[in-house]
């Protein structure tokens, strides 16, 4: 057993592993198998096989719910930017995966261990045996907290421009004068908050706040585009 | 509402859809939308990237699943035979779903009914609206009775070559004699069935049937590696 990985996963998550021989599994590089032939050890890759396809679907169905206007393309493309190399090497990283992958002596020398690739392959073979152990909704709470949040965070902005898509919509049948409006600005200069709305015509239709000018209006915007597919 | 779709998944299916807004939405093309713009409509290609999502998942669930010694390659060699346009557009045929695609008239005009990648697209549209409305058991339950028996016909046994996976999990440590015999030989000549057992070292270790030698073959390796893998 991998020392600490289910006590942190305990502590952090408040996940309680059932099959932690699924976990070894998940964390197991094929180098340090080869390095210890007795104990019959399994690596990643079968697992990752699994966890990539739970990822795919547990993220397209977010998107096509948390977007209901979103069109396919969009919806594809900000997919492609949370589903990634990139992204879950970071996730991979902030969960502390990195501490506890079993590697061979020569992957560790060469600073495998940091490497995108494999922390991406990491994290998407711990959601397939987050999946096999404790079912999607376990995996879902948990890339929720991971995960999603980081769209907030605008992450994945310039995958997504709201404002562009809210002009699309209001212009589509004539023009409409599209303005944004600071509403507030608190905190120290180095932690600000802007709050912006945004307004059609004259009308407020929408406000959002963020750590910058251009990220409120971008809430703002998908504010007013969640308000006006409810109309 | 599309005339007779949901009354055919009944019979057919044993599917009872509730929201058949999802089951017009799946079925129907951006060029029959456009010609008709006061039925405010919407085309599949939404639900289209939600349901190869759900294709991806199920698929590899079974996969993994089913052969739990099968390297992660293969895996993945036999997934993307299974998840493509042209087995996606040959079970919308089966299904008879081609019958029931809203186009428009330029696009019926240029055969789009009879296009494999817009066949594949209702295919997965299909699979987006069915977990939507039935959740994922009823999807599994659907392609174990559309997708899955093609494995067992041989659809992908390209991909899969069993015999081989035998002979490299038999001598991996060391030499064994692998021998295939026929067993039996039933029905008339345009029918035949052949059964092949497969001996290791003279232990017969495996029996499978099939419409030829070599499919017959496979299937007693296939089974042959199932009983070694309990062991």
């Amino acid at each position: 057993m991998i020392i600490g990985l289910t006590q942190m996963l305990k502590d952090d998550f408040g996940i309680d592993f059932k099959n932690t021989a699924l976990l070894d599994e998940a964390f197991t590089h094929a180098s340090y198998v080869n390095e210890h032939p007795r104990e019959k050890l399994k690596y990643y890759e079968r697992i990752e096989f699994l966890g990539d396809a739970v990822m795919q679907l547990c993220v397209s169905e977010y998107l096509f719910k948390r977007y209901p206007t979103l069109p396919e393309g969009k919806l594809s493309r900000l997919r492609a930017a949370m589903v990634c190399e990139d992204s879950f090497s970071k996730f991979a990283k902030e969960c502390h995966f990195d501490e506890y992958i079993r590697l061979g002596k020569g992957e560790e020398k060469a600073n495998a261990r940091n490497r995108a690739s494999l922390l991406c392959d990491i994290f998407e073979a711990f959601i397939g045996a987050l999946y096999l152990d404790q079912g999607k909704a376990v995996v879902v709470s948990f890339i929720s907290r991971v995960v999603f949040p980081k769209l907030d965070l605008g992450w994945f902005d310039h995958y997504l421009d709201h404002k562009t898509e809210l002009q699309e919509l209001l212009q589509q049948h004539g023009d409409c004068k599209i303005t944004y409006v600071k509403v507030a600005e608190n905190g120290p200069d180095n932690e600000k908050e802007y709050t912006m709305a945004v307004y059609a015509d004259g009308q407020k239709i929408g406000e959002g706040k963020g750590m910058s000018k251009k990220a409120a209006e971008q809430q703002a915007a998908f504010q007013a585009l969640k308000a006006l597919q409810k109309n």
